[in-house]
């Protein structure tokens, strides 16, 4: 996954314009309709089946999952009165998460996290429009984690029937908030797994796995930390058009929200402290490895000279030269000299506590 | 213990689901009920003796240690009116440390610090349900750091039982506070230790059990971090239902969680600067291996191949072929240019320090 | 580059000094007038053809850019009323980005990112005066990222035509925040480079090619930190002479530049983290370089030794001297010594894990 | 001295408990009442002269040194309605440091430093009660560092003995705060010596000594961090009983706290700077020593090796066996063999820069 | 210079007292008498002639450059009713930069930035008093940057000479914030050969240079942070004796404040990435080192394991000892065992990558 991920425009373009994301595939559009009584459900082929959908006395949630090219965005924006500030920040995806309100509506930018089946972590961008009895998501690309929501209307639960729009839009955040924490579940399983590979085997990639650890960690942080903010912004601001229910439910997700950041945070310490903990330990087996090479070097080679001089030629008849050679048990003595410079050198390495494993 | 350690509910469940949290015990229900003159103590065995409890003119602390399944949790919301964001927050047990203000009570979430005998620390969530004449604690597990209050409440200790309900929770918040005390002092200990060891005997593992309590330290930071923000916030609350008195105590609780978040921040600084005299050590340690193996090959590598040129076997008949080997004292001018080198080498790694200890 | 780089008067100079800065080219004034229904454009050959530019009923735009000398600052601050402080902070470039109301204008000054054709970053102050119905602008030096805008005002597109100055003032600082953006990428891109030449190449300038992207964030940062408050501050404050569509306009703008300082701030901690794994990743072959060398040594040191021995000159006549050397397979005795005693060692390393790669 | 030392007392307990701290010695209590004519002195044998102190028109200051057991304390509380939540932190000394306003007295925690005669710091917690009429302060043990004031206020200067007792209790904080100084100073010097022992000596021990003396600074923070939020609290309470003079007094003081807290960032910083410079010296001496003995081996080894080739007993009669040993000036040719690899070594390595100091 | 530079008087002591600050010389008294029509300047021999200088209808500008003893601050005071803490705060020099706002004249402490001809920083205190028509500044030592100033008011440059006393108190407090910019300048350039000597040349000392700066910046910071915060702090103080003119001009001051901080924080965190940089660059060269003597060491042992065994000196006569000895062309053979050896090892050090430079 590329570092910078986000569209963006030309420098001087004007604020609004409708780019195409690279990657969005097609647009899908699903609405559900509903209030306490009746519910409807329908898969729209085409932005001519759109203005239909918004029936006087029902709570519309309309999802479009896909930005294929710009265009959606603009007809809905078109339809519904939505800024073109708001729907070029649907358009160029990798928004920072924040809470924007226009006059004609309340605009949410959120990132969804979703693991793949192979556990890789996969962010989207959810744009999410509150009118004052619709809500409209705009998915970056299909599948999400807000199916057990769908179900949910459609069992007729009934204080998410009998609510209004906001309420609805609360409990989208909330399942997208929820969807953080079966991914912080699964980095604190990495973290663990990275924290036995550094205590125990120190094996040659850990630190690579733990650095993408910290980025991807790093990525988690840009997702959750704006989105405390917009939401405690929400919470203060009087004039948002909530409801006490709305509110308390907003509250318990802004909640949920500051635990994922703390969570994170303490995340990101503990990886921090992890690579401190395998330099040092990469410090003291260097530190091992040398003194094994320094015990037997420092044992050996003096005692090596002392062979290499008896095995030099010197001629024994002249006077003075090399008498040991010819003494009776002269190898005797030689070993007797190796010995005592070996244990000599071993006490003292005992002392140093070298030897020590 | 698990570094990540929340219960949740699936993404997009409503918000006041009942889940089984996975270790918790079948519920125990004790309820003491006092005012200044009467207490009755009892232990229930079913939730259907339970609203009998709630006697007018008394303040009734209902404890129920063990969630076992949610529905007692739920049982207790439908009696008590309970908010079901509260309820759910109760069973999804690993929330941080917060204060809610509902309109029917107030709700505490505390983590509560349990030395086990073998000093091994355990979490344990606290929920804690404030209403006009009870309290209402749910903990996590059995056993807890409460037995001195209820003690107290017993021995008809003039305040508290004249008091009413709020000042029975600011007493529990006040205890578990205090609980924090102990564990500091066991960490202060713990990191004492390993000042010792790292300054003086550095052994193996003494990173390993470092990162250890570094870890057991954020976990600590994250259990009392969030609860001084929420002290703060219900003293500046002047809606919230406590009388002077109870603020009064509140006040000082708050100073005392203050002073367990800065003494834990202390510890995280010092056990950080752990970590640099450690690898400084080790650095340190590993310098003097290496001036070891470096004086000793010094000396002996030159003397070595001196050695070794009198030990070739070059035709001394021919010219100019080591001619020193026939030399009467060769041997004695040999060990002269031997000392010479080793002594001027010595000199050498004198001046440069590097024979000092 | 400097890395101090403010043009600074001497200290005590009067507050409103001109000063010529240093590398600034001389003077190019172009004029943009416009409405919805008209435009003209203008190139002013000199000073003098400047106060005709200002029409009543036309929003006139009036870029300078280059500061050759002071003077021409001077003679707008006249023409315009300027405060000879914000007249001074547009002559001592390489002030930081600010916005100051003055009771006659808005003072503004940005920096703008400018990536040459070699993708080299290079930094220019704007400084922008915001009066009744003008914007001046000052450039430091020839060339911008403000093409885009200018075709757009041409093109006659609606909302810019028909607004105010004041919006077009938000469109300038929207067209240079958006400039961030490519830089972002560009630096997106060489981090990612650095991160694959760190992980798998380790080639030996990468920490300083490290060292200098930190650098060039560096500057980022200041570049953009500052922009964040003043936006803020700008909109906060009621009195700022702002249509509503400005302020909607100028929030989108603020929360772009919030999103350019996030990033730059996780590419800020991923530099570090990169700088840990190479420390760390030098660490570990210095490790491996040491087992090498170690094993190698470990096992022939000895043997050498052994060789040694036996390459003494002992008179073997004189009793208990090497008999080993007449004994029959005394060479096949010596290869089994020596295969020993490196098969014992082999075991041991393996056993420490040193003979993994 | 112990990491943490706080008397606490155990979970539960009533919150007023009179604990006795461990090492507190038996209380003596001396009293000094003053207005700006009169001034009495008296030391107290007992608790029952104590209640005569307290004489109408006098400003009294009891001073309380030693809180031996908890009983003095107690008694104080019930003369004088002292809360019992204040009284208890008295007694249960190593709180953090406070202000707390209760409805009949102010109540302040200072952690007063004390240089003992061999320099070593000792910290002793002073709680002060301010009355309308009267300051009581309690002292951990005996000797302080507010000597000098009681000769000021014995020899009669003006200022203080006229003003009230709000005015004295802000003399003794100034008094308290003013201690602080001579011990920045000795860090000041400890820090300095330290600087000279890594960047010119590195001794042995440098970095346990640099060790302690984060620790004592750390601790140092803790007893000024607080103080420095507690009296800029106290400044901002429009109804603390403090007159104007007062105030002025106290903002001084508050000036000196935020002067010492600035210090001793400063000083931690330095010696975070100064662990670095440490690693690095270390690392830098470490590839010193390496690079001797990388040179030192590189030449001598391969000598030793050409030496060992002629010292071979391959029979020279057989063919092509080492000619060179019956060659005229063999021992020269292996010379010059020998001379030329050790100077194009040599040359390397002095190209690589490995000789230059 | 010391670390620690603050004159304080004994703990308990009157707290205006005057103590002689130790390097102070004694003081030289020059008063600038000026309105918009006429100019007064006059160096005063003694005390005595000081009253008469404050004359109705001129702003008198009173310098006094060396504290000599505390008793010229204590006749000023005397004087002009200035208030003894704030007296005292200018003899006891080395306080933070700091307002203060006293009934009779506004009090304010900075600390001037001095480059000696050697470029060598130096600080020293200047405080200033605002009253109604004078400004009264004394400064630690002889010479300052206000030269320019004096200039510019000898020279009747119009505004200032027809401002008050408060337009004065910001010019020379904007001339002491200019004075800041060479010295960031000069810091800048520092850390530019800091820069180079590290990547480039990496000579001994660098890091003890290093070290030095970051300490210096450090004593900057403590200079510049504090004084921001006063600066904002007056400019939010509607009470405060400031025109509006003044306000406007102080508004710039406090921005060039904001940016001196600015410039100085990322110089430090430059600093702070290059002590990672030389760190790193350390331990490569100490692999580089390494990997050649392990080059070497890994290719000549065996070799010289191998000669040694050649010069043993088995008997070739009993069976089976050496019989390689007397193979024809032996010698041959030796060259080819050791140069596949050789070969292999090469190759194998190839494919580790440890023969690239």
């Amino acid at each position: 996954m590329s570092l910078f991920h986000r569209s963006f425009t030309k420098a001087g373009a004007p604020p609004g314009v409708m780019a195409r994301p690279a990657d969005s595939p097609p647009p899908k559009i699903t609405a559900l309709e509903f209030n306490a009584k009746a519910l409807q459900e329908q898969e729209c082929q085409s932005m001519a089946e759109v203005p239909a959908l918004f029936d006087e006395g029902f709570v519309t949630w309309v999802d479009v999952q896909g930005l294929g090219n710009g265009q959606v965005v603009q007809e809905f924006a078109d339809l519904l009165g939505i800024h073109p500030l708001a729907a070029s920040d649907v358009v160029n995806v990798g928004q920072r998460p924040k809470v924007e309100r226009y006059e004609e509506h309340l605009f949410v930018v959120l990132r969804m996290a979703l693991l793949d089946p192979d556990q890789r972590l996969r962010w989207e961008q959810v744009s999410m429009f509150l009118g004052r009895d619709y809500v409209l998501t705009f998915q970056e690309s299909y599948g999400d984690c807000l199916e057990p929501l769908r179900t949910r209307i459609r069992n007729g639960r009934k204080r998410i029937r009998s609510s209004g729009a906001d309420y609805l839009a609360c409990t989208i955040i909330d399942a997208i908030v929820d969807g953080f924490f079966p991914v912080l579940e699964r980095y604190g399983d990495l973290l663990e797994d990275l924290e036995h590979r550094i205590l125990q085997t120190q094996d040659r990639h850990v630190l690579q796995d733990l650095y993408l650890t910290k980025r991807d960690l790093a990525g988690f942080r840009r997702a959750t930390w704006p989105l405390r903010d917009a939401l405690s912004q929400l919470l203060r601001d009087d004039e948002a058009p909530l409801t006490d229910m709305s509110r308390l439910h907003l509250r318990d997700v802004a909640d949920h929200t500051m635990q994922v950041v703390e969570v994170n945070e303490s995340y990101r310490e503990l990886s921090a402290s992890l690579v401190d903990v395998h330099l040092s330990i990469i410090g003291q087996r260097t530190n091992e490895v040398m003194r094994v090479l320094t015990v037997v070097s420092a044992i050996f080679i003096p005692m090596t000279f002392v062979a290499g001089i008896y095995g030099m030629n010197f001629d024994t008849n002249a006077p003075g030269n090399l008498p040991e050679l010819t003494w009776p048990y002269g190898y005797v003595y030689f070993w007797l000299v190796c010995a005592a410079m070996a244990v000599s050198l071993l006490l003292l390495f005992r002392r140093l506590g070298w030897l020590r494993h």
